[in-house]
């Protein structure tokens, strides 16, 4: 199977997460345009995929009664709407982490339209739902990924 | 059809809105409980109940091109998960109504415990998703609502 | 909080069991009707229904390690489309009862139009995923349901 | 925005349409796999990644009230559960292409084992609902697709 598709994937670049979905109709309303919860939806998959690449395993953790990520709080704003097959690119960046939490900025563009924006508290529990210290290497992780140093971008307009 | 059971229906209480829906196997994760994204729309399913309790026919308002509600900004948190077979009781008041908005608070219990808990701006949009006063008779009747009598409950503890 | 409403709850009529749905924002989709896959949840929530008012405790079940209902096959047919803030009925009866598994018929109307219906076979399986005979109480309950005397209506019309 | 990940996008393999999804959260329920519908769903994300490949412009065909594929029926059989974080890959094939109407076979998989298959009619309706002839150049490219040739795998074991 090897002449398969790549699952949608995201990548780092510094202290961002980049991450694109597309607007399927399951995403759409009868107003024409994205269902508001479904962004809700599609900002955890962009922190599924980002704990991935930062080494986190999600999965392993739930099986193994370790515990799990949990959302706690959101503060989310919907700017513009999208449509019926839209490309959709989230950021994540990280503004604060801690022992058991972390809060995470999200935002969804359609090229350059802002979407939507979130400020996410992401807390870890134990499989009972109390809060709990993540994982050292995965705190380990998320503090190397807040403080990544930005992508400098090649200087494209030199000097005048 | 009349031996057919009712739908599920919320009532009015002065200046609060009471609806109950109850916790299947689409609402829940693999961690157990109910995924976070899911109360988002069970608020929807209860503002919705409220709407058509005021007399608002939001599908003939979509329909004749008149507009929509739409959600701007909610402020959540959640706070104690819901499982399987869960009945959830959802309240809903209004904070504020302005001309094309409206700031409405939502919460989510099991019995005494609070499972989630929100604050919801909708604001009214033409078709184009442009934000329009809503129509005078919609906005009386939220305005209505929101300054309702709250319902005074017998006192059940009177003096020994 | 004996002044809420109640959750949403079917009843049993004889070998047949109806449930009452009503469609919200979240269950449309841009063509402005029903998206098609809401169907599948919806048959899910008055088959839970089902089991709750013949006895069966799903969750208990799954958090014991007994085992679970999972679905196996959907043969579906749409046949009209229902809009936001209908009304849906859904009747499900069992066509087939056996140790390990049964087929069930369910349709959903809007009053007298039908617009979908659904042969499905539920298996009961372990936690691991293997087939497993259903606790024999459940089987019980299941074959009592199937085999119940259809209601007689009363007569309302009384000459021959 | 040229640094951001491609959306998932599947490709033509002759006769045959590969897409590929991973299982998140919102996919899964509390019995730990991917919950039954979404399968429903994930199909339709394939079937709409095809049209889109095929040069069917789905979005536009609503909004300029041409009409719109719908499901008319699907014949579905869950074989094995997915879980959290599995890549699935999505094959969709075309039985049957007529004026208004079309039979696709769909299959999931995780690596080679069969996760779910089904038979899906889709139809062209009008606005209102009523089957329509689809366009004549969409008809033409799902024959097109359905009469392709096989890929020919370049024969990896032989004797030189």
């Amino acid at each position: 199977m090897t002449d398969f598709p790549l699952p949608p994937s995201g990548h780092l670049a510094g202290p961002l997460h980049r991450y694109a979905v597309r607007a399927f109709y399951e995403d759409t309303d009868l107003s024409g345009v994205v269902y508001h919860a479904n962004y809700v939806k599609w900002f955890e998959r962009a922190r599924s995929d980002l704990l991935r690449l930062l080494g986190i395993d999600q999965r392993g953790a739930v099986e193994s009664g370790e515990g799990a990520y949990v959302v706690a709080e959101m503060q989310i704003r919907w700017a513009s709407p999208a449509r019926l097959d839209d490309i959709v690119h989230i950021t994540t960046s990280a503004e604060e982490v801690s022992a058991a939490s972390a809060w995470l900025i999200q935002r969804a563009f359609r090229q350059d339209v802002l979407l939507a924006e979130a400020r996410v508290r992401v807390g870890f529990v134990s499989p009972e739902g109390r809060p709990r210290r993540q994982p050292a290497p995965w705190r380990a992780a998320f503090t190397a990924f807040a403080g990544a140093e930005p992508e400098t971008k090649p200087a494209n307009t030199g000097t005048p």
